[in-house]
């Protein structure tokens, strides 16, 4: 029976993790370089640590019944040593493989018989004209392994601008994706356990600024087809990826009613937040029910809702603005924990529940709300 | 702004007050005996020390920017004194004056207007013969301070057996309490704010086994009239009494369609944690929100509810059975994180989500699935 969980990152996934996993009655360890992280706050132990350190890694397998990571740029070598040494990680490290590296995931999700944008690995300088001949433009070149929110992405016009950013991004590894006119980016989150059975959550309608999730609509105002398929997409991925664990799958939805999959996180995702509200198991407790071998819960809407992000701004680490907020019946607030807010970070979100099917005027209200928050120097 | 949030006490229901501060961004610091309190698991830190350790209570008002408790039977003086030396504390002493003594809290219910069962006080056995001609039998000896859980309490049916439990109690100051027919008990728990706002959650309905609290139905199966003599009656006896934070009134439904108030808990109370799984905003939420200044959230029900709790048997403290209850997907689990199981202690609960109205179905699923929890040794 699974009595500790080791986390590594310490940050607001794994802090939304221990809460659960806390309410659950699990024992927390987490392992962080920063004292006192989001995660710590709220587990029984933080082992402080750099994340390459191969014995902290080590000491946290051995406190631990299971180990999980709430990043998915862990490093792999990392995770290979604990499973070498006969400690359960989920997910295992042939999952991250797969997710760390752009070309094959892409290549990984075709296998599956499911589309992608059309892309080409660019590894060398020697390879932008084969690339760019064969994806085209308006593209986006991306680096192939590492950058997150839309860092180390450049949305290129010509070749040219392929070469610039190509270097720009120093020259490694990259991928060249084909930019399609889409309607909506749609993402399900879903979570598959050890014994091959999957539960899906509603698709979410995600909406971004800057490369950064501003905001997610649940359920996604599409048709019963396009659930469907895009639910039916996602879980067959994360059969044959053999995830244990909780993973989202995203999707550009495109004007011609394609579904193409744009990336595969392997952990509990920003747009997955609202099951911690509008449902009786959240992203995070299906996470811990599957690397612990319990059955998981099949997801049940008691509410539609939208998700907001809250941003650092720069300056201050105090949030203004949350009395009206929290005036409001249907909001839920969520605060991160994070003792600096710079610019974009991520230091909470809060999530208005609403009908279902979620309606213009409950954005609209969730996003005049938004703007009145402010940070400001305690 | 207030940032930190001391709590005295670290059982569970501080456990998920601070669950809940966490998820809001409050740095939590609670006071408990014991090392890795339920409460303290969850808490930023702990400070280790008795109750009654006046030195450690000032260190927590310092610590804190404003000071709960979890437990009635707090030390008034230990209040008091945080509060003569200009800390906030919430519910203030004024509160636990009435509320930690048996007696004065029903003559202050009845001050409000509102009907209790007939009670005498018996202070020394010279009162008994008076209380008794009074009371009537059967009744129920009680004491005066303390007791909970069916602890310290006696059902008498005579005047030899009241004798006889007066003298089992060491002829502590007690009262005697007519026992009344009741079809059932229900309890409103609401919140008071120091604005004077009330909120108020749906009446829940309450099943005990040998004193202990084992289910509560939410809302409760009764008339709208019933409801709203309750709900009146507890928003009454909230604002009279002054309270900031989350309280709970208990009520005897008696068979003649009366509603006796039973008792006052001046804290979020166990009939009110379906609040947790089925409203956005928990009692432990509006508590923090009461005692922090911030706005009360109208409750809202998303679902109805079927709590039970999970008592400990006397051996092992590792919950069996728990794969069937987690199979179900409307059951949400809360764990407490103690240590030890000993006979009849609240070791953790769950929460049925159900259909509104309440189904007998639903009732006997949640029961038959308690039934399959056992402790074993880890």
């Amino acid at each position: 029976m699974i009595q500790t969980l080791g986390v590594i990152g310490g940050g607001q996934l794994g802090r939304m993790l221990a809460l659960d996993a806390k309410r659950m009655g699990y024992y927390v360890v987490t392992l962080d370089p920063a004292e006192h992280s989001p995660c710590g706050q709220v587990a029984d132990e933080q082992i402080v640590a750099s994340y390459d350190d191969l014995g902290a890694i080590d000491a946290l397998g051995a406190r631990s019944d299971v180990v999980t990571y709430e990043f998915e740029n862990v490093d792999i070598a990392a995770i290979a040593r604990l499973e070498q040494s006969g400690h359960a990680v989920m997910p295992g490290s042939g999952v991250l493989r797969v997710t760390q590296d752009r070309v094959l995931e892409k290549q990984f999700v075709r296998e599956c018989g499911i589309a992608t944008t059309v892309f080409a690995a660019i590894d060398a300088p020697s390879d932008l004209d084969a690339a760019a001949a064969t994806v085209g433009f308006p593209s986006v070149l991306k680096l192939r392994f590492g950058g997150y929110d839309g860092k180390g992405q450049w949305r290129v016009g010509d070749a040219a601008a392929l070469r610039a950013a190509f270097a720009e991004g120093g020259g490694k590894p990259a991928i060249l994706e084909r930019m399609v006119p889409f309607a909506r980016e749609l993402s399900v989150v879903a979570a598959r356990n050890a014994r091959d059975d999957v539960v899906a959550y509603p698709p979410a309608e995600n909406m971004h600024h800057e490369g950064i999730l501003m905001t997610s609509i649940a359920p996604a105002r599409v048709s019963t087809d396009v659930v469907d398929r895009a639910t039916a997409a996602a879980m067959a991925i994360g059969r044959r990826l053999g995830i244990v664990g909780t993973y989202c799958v995203e999707f550009f939805h495109t004007i011609d009613d394609e579904l193409l999959v744009n990336e595969i996180a392997p952990r509990p995702h920003n747009s997955g937040h609202y099951t911690i509200d509008a449902t009786p198991c959240s992203q995070y407790e299906q996470h811990i029910r599957a690397i612990c071998g319990l059955p998981l819960s099949p997801p049940r809407l008691l509410s539609g809702a939208v998700m907001v992000n809250i941003l650092g701004k720069g300056e201050g680490n105090m949030l203004d603005g949350v009395v009206d907020l929290l005036a409001d019946p249907s909001v839920v607030l969520h605060i991160y924990g994070k003792r600096h807010a710079p610019n974009r970070r991520k230091m909470g979100h809060f999530t208005m529940l609403s009908d279902t099917p979620v309606t213009e005027a409950a954005i609209a209200k969730a996003q005049t709300l938004a703007k009145k928050l402010h940070w400001k120097t305690a």
